[in-house]
């Protein structure tokens, strides 16, 4: 209950560093200032920034836009000489990934937010890189891939399944747009190809795979393949990349969307009637991402966009409810006894702040909750720029110890992107100047003098 | 399983001092004897007294009823002597303020339940002191508070909202019935008069403030009025506060019980179609004490008697399944890894034994669970009487974080009337001879010989 | 998300002993050995006939099928002096009991499925000293029994209610079948004499008891009644056996089974309209027990046999749902901060297992849970032979606190009986050749060149 202030007695509970404003909170006769085991309140801009530069710093180290060749380690500067020997230098992660294709969009967001190029720069060349090279690769590499001792550049030359063609080409399309790289539209088109035409559907359309078993759905699929559509359908204004974006979500929701619950189910199989549900963060995360990122592209006419924003702020809402007591979600989302998990916490984040940014969710009730999120996030940011405590590219399971005992690890490349998008779109929403506090309770929106 | 009784070899588990009976098991193999971390089984009424005393005796000693002289810090005897420099003598507690009409009336139902007057003169001193005074300051007090040093006796004189308002004014006609105090009835109408004309509504009549935000519910809110009210038409026999008492239940119910946890949310904002519903603890024990200090007083053919009886079943139902392990319930009712919350506890284990000892609910089903509820709120009074581990003041908020790290104290002054109330109407139940015990387990009702 | 196989750096996670395979992961760049709390994937068939033979090692040991005179002490070696101070020798467990009717089941079972005779001739042994004592027990015992300080024998010459009749009655048929053992056909009749005639019922036929109130459901008399009524048909033919057996399960199913969650609530009273709903673990696995045991004798067109299969697979996906991190189900199924329990776990696994087996639930969702609960239970079997942490025989109680601080033992007879069939139905799971592994997650059925 609320007690009319006393100021000069005021208490700010002890919050940690990047907390911008002490938090006060009415006296009353017990007064005590709460212990927070993580930051609370509004993080200022400065501290967020700083968590995106550590984290720029770290992996432009480990990620090195260069060729060697394999045989002999030799670093390759001449792409002419590039033979089937050639491969990217070895970092601590791989230029040519789903989880990389999510990062450099995170770096583009990063620079439009914070309007510091290094971002965009570190985008700019590696995109450009992969631009350049894979024409020669192409040129030197077998018309089927055979054996499995193949360069990187094999999953742009012969795009294998989603998960090699919808992030990358996201975020190729993205560049293109900015004018970060040239060159990229041989690449675009051929993961379009892969997306439109030759990926594994169920008779319905469903994009599907027969791993782990015959006709399985993956959650994490929309992620690999909406971002693309929606991208494709910004790029070319084809009006069949936006459908088809629609209509996998619908498929895929229709099957693996928790009415009750509101919270997706990590994988299905066509031959089964029932699941058990495991409701994996990080699947959720790449659910509701896909759901942002086609409604950042429909206009907002579209016939359908009434169905996808409805399914986002549903997810929302049974995201939500899932948040754990320090700002985290687990790595089960609804299992309050599995571990704390980044990606899917910076995921959310993003997602919650960018409905918020963009108005197709509520400021009042989600931003204290997308607040929460990135005081988590940040907190697994370390002092070198590592991205800790997130689990490692996992398999979809029918058995919860599976998920419970996945290791999580500051080289799983799944939290980087994640954490870039959550901490530049926190950024407006801190910057807006609609988070206050009440009583020591975050809040948002304008207070009138009490009636 | 069952088994047929061996008298010869029972076992009494050991349980805690306040435990009555030593539970006995019937004899297996594998017989242990279980290791309670809580005491289990009904208390006796000694137990019970004892712990009423205890408190009584902790906050006699701590919230006396005198006044002082501002400047000079003086005892001020002669209320004729009264000016705006007067005030209450600090103690730990606040003798107005609305968790002290809980303890006002937790004391008189102590008298009610136990025979010892020491209760009912506890709470007669105080509110014929407040009852005294209050014409003194009102004459020297200025129209319109100005200013935030004003003597405590200004939440009386100009109730600022339906904090100051209702759980004192409940209190004070309590009191008139009971013959406790005289002078009373100025008060009781002032009071009133701000319930019923004054405090801020939405359109349809809701009781609503602007904090934190433009038109919140704040549940708490059920108990700042409908107790009053229902204490107001008992002692008017207007009809007008019962269906001013019944409407907000059921304003308030649409909004925020959640039909299917049955349990409600703790703040609302009318501009937001979803919300994050943290079902705090002691929000919901408000709620729940609403509906029944509310069912108190209606007549049994009082048309729409079933809504709030309907309403007070289904929450008790919802409560009792979040019930924790060790009888207590948790800050977040449905968030088993919050801390376990001894206001909560009180209120809902005094609710609930009320409904019993009413008729309202039945004490097979609900009866065991009101005796663990009062045996983990007896574990946490101490030897001097206080009443640990309560939640602080809180204000609502739409995070989990702020919940989940709201400090405890024995000074938050929220345990003391519900752990009072709590004591008092567990004496009817386990001197009622319906507590019996079945191979170990705590049951109410007679038991026949097996067939 | 799945990764490219490279197969020369996959790592086998560190799994315990009874794990058969080295489960492979696709490398990754931040690759991590999960490391295990508990044995994850598919054990060897050696290491569950191992646990079996351990279980049967420590069993036979303690539990005697010999008589010795009460007066005394002495052995008692022919059956034609038995007189009213005769009795079974003391062992650990108890000869004639239901948990024991549980056993000589799974040990029927355990020689069928690994051609080991060892565990028929324990189940043998013991069944025909019963069959051969029970009449000179008989002849010797009063028409009514009168005191406490009966012989064991009491209970099959005058079963007092289910708990005595239900379970010792399907081994017997079982046994008798099985060609076991002779002489069983008078204790069969009298143990169906109780079940059909004499045991205490509602006025629609559900039965019920006067234990701990008036009217008062168990679920556990599910399985003292349905399996017996299982075979009782299977052995006469007589139709009305299985019209009981399904009447039973309907009328249970309709008080107590809760149709969100799929769990059943342990214990009901007539008199009252709600419940506060334990589900209480091994109860849910006794009454999902029933459901197994009457689909393995119900033909195919038997008329109501979709209502049984429909309601086995409702409760499968309901506890499929609850079960923990490690596989194991909780004491409280719901609760997943109430301790790990064995004996539902085991009941459990069995039962998903049989299930599946028997084509009723499906491999590809249920057969990784059903590992995972066998990995669990062999977990919880010491090198000695002992069942660990099998919860104590339990009353229904209507408070939490008791079952959560009910003792866990290896005592505890209700374990070993599950643990057996829960091995025994594991083997040509295992050994169908349909487990395989994707990514490190167990999986049921052929994978597909992906595509």
């Amino acid at each position: 209950m609320k007690r009319k202030t006393s100021p000069s007695k005021k208490n700010a509970p002890r919050t940690a560093a990047t907390s911008s404003r002490a938090f006060k909170e009415t006296w009353r006769p017990e007064s005590q200032t709460p212990v927070y085991t993580i930051p609370y309140g509004p993080p200022t801009p400065k501290s967020i920034r700083d968590v995106l530069k550590r984290i720029h710093s770290y992996i432009d180290r480990h990620s090195p836009a260069c060729l060697v060749d394999r045989r002999n380690g030799r670093k390759l500067t001449d792409l002419g000489k590039i033979n089937s020997d050639a491969d990217i230098a070895q970092g601590l992660f791989r230029l040519i990934s789903y989880e990389w294709g999510v990062v450099y969009q995170g770096m583009m967001l990063a620079s439009e937010r914070t309007g510091d190029h290094r971002y965009r720069d570190y985008a700019a060349r590696r995109l450009q890189f992969l631009a350049d090279a894979t024409p020669r690769f192409r040129a030197c590499l077998p018309a089927r891939p055979a054996g499995l001792n193949q360069p990187a550049f094999i999953s742009i030359i012969h795009p294998h399944n989603l998960d090699d063609a919808g992030s990358l080409c996201a975020a190729m399309v993205k560049a293109h747009h900015a004018g970060l790289a040239t060159g990229l539209a041989p690449l675009i088109d051929h993961f379009a190809d892969h997306i439109a035409n030759r990926q594994y559907r169920l008779p319905d359309g469903t994009f599907a795979r027969h791993r782990p078993l015959k006709n399985s759905l993956w959650l994490d699929d929309l992620y690999m393949s909406v971002p693309a559509l929606a991208q494709l359908y910004k790029l070319t204004g084809s009006a069949g990349y936006a459908e088809e974006a629609v209509n996998q979500l619908e498929l895929f929701s229709r099957r693996m969307f928790n009415k009750g619950k509101c919270l997706y189910m990590h994988g299905w199989y066509e031959d089964c009637a029932t699941h058990p549900e495991y409701h994996w963060g990080r699947a959720n995360g790449w659910a509701m991402l896909s759901l942002v990122e086609l409604l950042d592209v429909l206009p907002d006419d579209y016939p359908r966009r009434g169905i996808v924003l409805d399914l986002l702020r549903r997810q929302i809402a049974g995201v939500t409810a899932c948040q754990g007591g320090r700002g985290f979600w687990h790595q089960l989302l609804d299992r309050n006894d599995s571990f704390l998990e980044t990606s899917a916490t910076a995921i959310f984040t993003y997602c919650m702040a960018r409905a918020i940014n963009r108005g197709w969710a509520d400021a009042l009730v989600y931003g204290p909750a997308a607040i929460a999120g990135w005081n988590a996030v940040a907190s697994r940011v370390n002092a070198k720029g590592q991205v800790e405590g997130t689990c490692v590219g996992s398999a979809m399971a029918m058995d919860p110890v599976y998920y419970y005992h996945r290791p999580q690890s500051a080289l799983a490349a799944h939290g980087y992107g994640p954490a870039l998008l959550a901490g530049s779109e926190l950024l407006p929403l801190v910057e807006s100047g609609r988070v206050t506090a009440y009583d020591g309770a975050v809040q948002f929106g304008p207070m009138l003098e009490e009636n």
